[in-house]
C-alpha cells in the first residue's frame, strides 16, 4: 500500500494540470517563440524528455576546408536549447595544420577552452593592453575574460581540437574580420576608424565578401 | 482648479492606452501565457488589483494525516503570482505530533524559517559536510543556503508552526525520498548511485510509489 | 574570389531563416507583446533596424509651463525599444527659472546626471537619513543611488537643462507628491501615516486631483 | 575500516589548511571587515556555527511606546550576520493600538509580510500612482514590490504583530518623514519639493529633530 | 616616431600607479585574503601573468582506487583562481570500469558535461521527481540544471572520462552520502528524516566515517 | 519637545559606532583597498560626504591634439569612485574637426551617447556581422549594445562632443588597434589571427608603439 508522502507532494501531483507552473528547475528553449532579455521562452515542461538536455552534434568534426582551416561548432540556446536560461553553453573547435581561430569576442560570456587533441596557441589582450598568451598541450584549460579580444591557433604540425564552454547559454560571437571587413562598412569609415591602408581593407573585403 | 504638475505627468496620464508600457514595478505573472528564465509573463497591468498581491491560503492549516505528518503549503509565483519577478516567495509548514519535513532542498534560492507554534529542529548540511543543527523555539528564525540539503522536525509533542521566505518567487523542492524512490529509477541504479542496499530501495519504492 | 572564412560563419549564413536564434547581442523591444520580468518581448532582429538604436525626442525641450515649472522626458524602454534589455536608459531635465524636480525615487535603478545649461541645486537623502546636497554648474555630474529619495531645483535666474541616465531600461518614477495626493489614498490615512495635517492634504489634493 | 569514497572526498579532506577556499556556500558577514557592493567580507568559515545562522532577537516585542505605537525589529545582514549575500532577510514589526508604521520605502528589495496577531492595513502605491490598499487579517500574506512607497496600520483595537521577508539581506529602509523632517534640510527647500507649506514643515521638524 | 594614439590612452598608461584601478577585465582570486559573496578579493593586477588564466592539473588522471572507483578533480576558483568571478569553472571526472559518481548536487551553478572517453550513463531528477537519464557516447554532451540531484556512472567496461563546466567559478558540490553518513548526524535524525531503516544507516556510517 | 518616531529609528540612531554596518545604499569606493569581482571596497560611510557623490573633470574638454585628433575623458569607478556598485558610470568625448574615437568595445557594459555639441556619425555591428551606423545631430541619442565594436566620427567641420553613459561603473575600453598594435603580439601572429599584411601591421605598430 502506497501511502501519501506528504501535503506538498500531494498538492503538485493533484494539480497536474497545472504543474509545469510548478517547475522553474530548467527552461528549454522554444525556438518559434519570441525571445526575452533572459532568453528563449520555455517550452511546455510535459513535452521536455531527456534528449531535450543532450546534444549530440558536436562529435562531428567541423569541416576546416576553409580559408582559417577551422570550425567552430557552437552548442549554444539557439542550437541546443536545454541551456536556455541555465547560463553555461559550449562549442567544438577545430583546426586542421595552420587552422587559426582569428581574432573575436563573446560579448556575453567568459570561456574556458581544453584542449583535446594537440597543441594550440592561444591567447588574450586586457583592456589594459596586455597581452596573455600560451601554447597550451592537451588537457591544459585556460580562461577568457567576457568580451575580450582572443585567438586561437594551431601550434603542431598535426589536427587540433578544443571544447570550450561559455558562461552564458548565448554568449555570441563577434569575429573582428568579419565585423570589419565582411559587410558593407565605407571602406573610407573602416579606414578611419582603424587606421588600416584602403589596400589593405579592399583585399580583405574581397576575401570576405564585403561591400563599399 | 487642477492644475498640471509637470510634463512628464502628462504624458504618463496622456499615453494611457500604452501606460502598461510605463511601468515595470511588479510583473504579476499571467499563468495561462508561456514562462521564459525569468518567470511568467506580465498580467496586463490595467487587471491587476490589490487582490493579486494578497494570499490567503497560508491560512488553512495543511493536512498532516499522512506518512510524515507534516505539510508544506507553497506561496510560490505558481500559486501566488504577484510575487513573480520579485525575488521572494514563502510557504507555511505544519507539523504533527512527531511530524517531519525531510531531508530536501531548494535548487533556486536560499530560505529564512520563522517558528510560529511549538518547537522545531532543523538543520542543513554544508558542501564541506558539516553539520548546521539546532532547535528552535518560537519566534527563533533560522537561515537555510541556497540548494543545500535540509531538515525540519517537530521537537515537541504538541503541533508545531512555521512560516518561510525564500530568495525566489520560484525556488522549486526537490525531497530526497521522493527523487530517490518515486519514480521509476532502476533499483540497480539507485544502489549504485547511492550505496543503499537493494532490500532498503525496494522497501521505500513500495511506500513511496516507485517503479522499476 | 570570396572564400569562405569558417565553418560558424556558413552556419551562421546558411540558417539564414533562424538566424534571429543565433543572436542575443540585443533584444528590440517589441511594446505590443507581453512583458516578463526582464523586459519587453524582443522585436523580430530581422526587422531591426538602425533607427531602433536612435532616439531624437530628447532634443525638444519639455513644456515647463506648469505648477512646478520643470518637465521630464524619458528615453525609457517604453519610449525608446532599443534599450529593452540593456540595462540602460536616459532622460531630459527642462527646469525654466524657479523650477522644480520634486521629490522621487526610481525603485529600479540608480541615476547619473549632468548639468548642460545653467546650474541645478539637487540632492538625495539615504536610508540613514543624512542628505547629500550640493549646487552643480554645467559639466557637473552627480550619481543618485537607487531608490532613494532625491530632487532637482533651478538654482539659477535663467533656464536650467540636465540630462540623466539609469541603469535600467525601466527605472519607474514614483513622484513623492503624486503617490500621496494625486489618487484615492483616503485624507485620514494619509494623515495616519504621515503627520500631515488634514488641511495640509487636502490643500495638496486639490492641486493634484487626489479623491478621498 | 573506512575506505576513502572518492577522489574529491579525499582532496576536500586533505587541503584542510585552505579548505575554506572550497566554500562559497554562504558567506556569514565579519561586520569588523570592509563591506563590498555584494555585502559583508565573509567570516572565516572555520569558525561558524550554527548560531550564526540562528537568530532569536525577533522574539521580543518591539518598544511601542513612542509617538507612532510602533516598532521595527530588523534581522538584516548588520544584525544578523548569517543572510549576508543569501539574497534574503527579514524583521519584526509590533503595533500597538492606533499604531502604525508612515509610508516609507526599501531601495534594495521587495518584501512579503505575513500578519501574526490582529488586523494589519497595509498598502502601496505604483509607479503609474494608483493604490494597492487591503486590510489583512491573521496568516494573510502580502507582497510589496522594491522600493515603492507603502505602509501598514493597525487595523484593530488589539495589539497587531507582523514579520516580514526582504528579497536582499540589506534591503534598506527609508522613512518618508524621517527623510524629509529629521534632517538638516533647509524649510525653503522642502517646501519647494514637496509644495508642503512652511509651517506644516516646521511643526514636523519640531517633533522629528530636524533642523534648518 | 609615436605618436599619442588619444586622450584615454595616456591617461591610462600615465597613471601607472593605479593603473589597476582601470581595470576590470578579470579579478584573478587571492585566495589568502578575505572572500566576499561574489567571491575572492582579486590578485594585485599588475603581478597577474598568463599562468593565472592556464591550468593543467586536469591532465594528471584522477585516483580511481577507491569504493567508487572515481575521481573528480575540480578547477574551481579554489583551485584555479583565474576564475573567480568569471562566472565559470571546470572539473575533470575519472571513471574506472564500475565506477561511479554517487549522487550530488552543486548548488551554485548548471553543469555541462562531455564525454571524453568511454560511455557514461548520467541522470538528474527534477523538482517535479521525473528523471531524465541516458547513456553517453563519446562527444556527446549532457547539461543538468542548477542544484537538481543528478549523477554519472561508467556504462562500459573500460575506463570511461568525462570534462564538466559550470555556471559558476564556486560551484559547490553536495555529495548525498557523505551529506548523509559522513558526517555526526545521529542516527535518528537521519532515519527520521530519510525513512531509511537503522541498519543501512549504521552499515553506510561505517563505510563513509559517520559518526553518531 | 523632540518624541521618538518610532522604534527603528532609535535603533539606528543609537547604534551609531556600527551604523555604517545598517547602510548599503551605497559603496563609495575606496581605490586604495582590494577590489573584489564586484567592484571596490566600500569607503567607511561615516567619511563619504556628497563630494563623493560629485565629479566635475568632464568639464574640462580632452585634449584633442593627437594622431585621432579625439579625446575620451572616463568617469569610472577608478576615476569617480562615488558610483562604485552603482551599475551606472559615464564618461565625456571631445572630437576636433576630423577627429575620431575608433573601433572599441566595452566588456562590462552597454552605452548610451549623447551629442551635446556638433553632429557625430556613430555604429556598431552585431554579432550577426550587420552595421548599425547613422550621423547624429545634437541631442541624439544611441545606445551600443555590451560588448559589441563600436565607432564615433566627427561627421562636420566644427568641433564635437558627447557624453556617454554605460550599465556598469567599470565597463572597460578595449580599443581594437591598441590591443593589436600597441603591444608585444607578434606581428606573425597578428596576421595569422587577422588576415593583415606584414607590412600593414609593422606600419602600425611603428605608429602605436608595438613590438616584436
Amino acid at each position: 500500500m502506497i501511502l501519501p508522502l506528504f501535503f506538498i507532494s500531494c498538492l503538485l501531483l493533484s494539480s497536474s494540470s497545472s504543474s509545469h507552473a510548478a517547475v522553474q528547475d530548467f527552461c528549454v528553449g522554444d525556438l518559434t517563440a519570441p525571445q526575452g532579455p533572459a532568453g528563449y521562452s520555455c517550452k511546455n515542461p510535459s513535452t521536455v524528455t531527456v534528449n531535450d538536455f543532450v546534444y549530440s552534434a558536436l562529435g562531428v568534426a567541423g569541416n576546416t576546408s576553409n580559408l582559417i582551416k577551422a570550425a567552430v561548432t557552437p552548442a549554444f540556446a539557439a542550437q541546443f536549447p536545454g541551456v536556455n536560461g541555465l547560463g553555461i553553453s559550449s562549442a567544438r573547435i577545430d583546426l586542421a595544420p595552420g587552422g587559426v581561430v582569428p581574432f573575436h569576442t563573446h560579448p556575453g560570456g567568459s570561456e574556458i577552452l581544453i584542449v583535446l587533441q594537440g597543441t594550440i596557441s592561444a591567447g588574450f589582450v586586457s583592456s589594459a593592453n596586455t597581452v596573455y598568451f600560451k601554447t597550451l598541450k592537451v588537457a591544459d584549460i585556460m580562461v577568457f575574460p567576457q568580451g575580450l579580444l582572443h585567438f586561437q591557433v594551431n601550434a603542431g604540425n598535426t589536427v587540433a581540437r578544443a571544447y570550450v564552454s561559455f558562461s552564458s547559454s548565448s554568449p555570441g560571437l563577434q569575429l573582428l574580420d568579419y565585423a570589419l571587413f565582411g559587410n558593407n562598412l565605407p571602406t573610407e569609415l573602416i579606414a578611419a576608424t582603424t587606421f588600416l591602408d584602403f589596400a589593405q581593407i579592399k583585399k580583405l573585403k574581397a576575401v570576405l565578401g564585403g561591400t563599399g
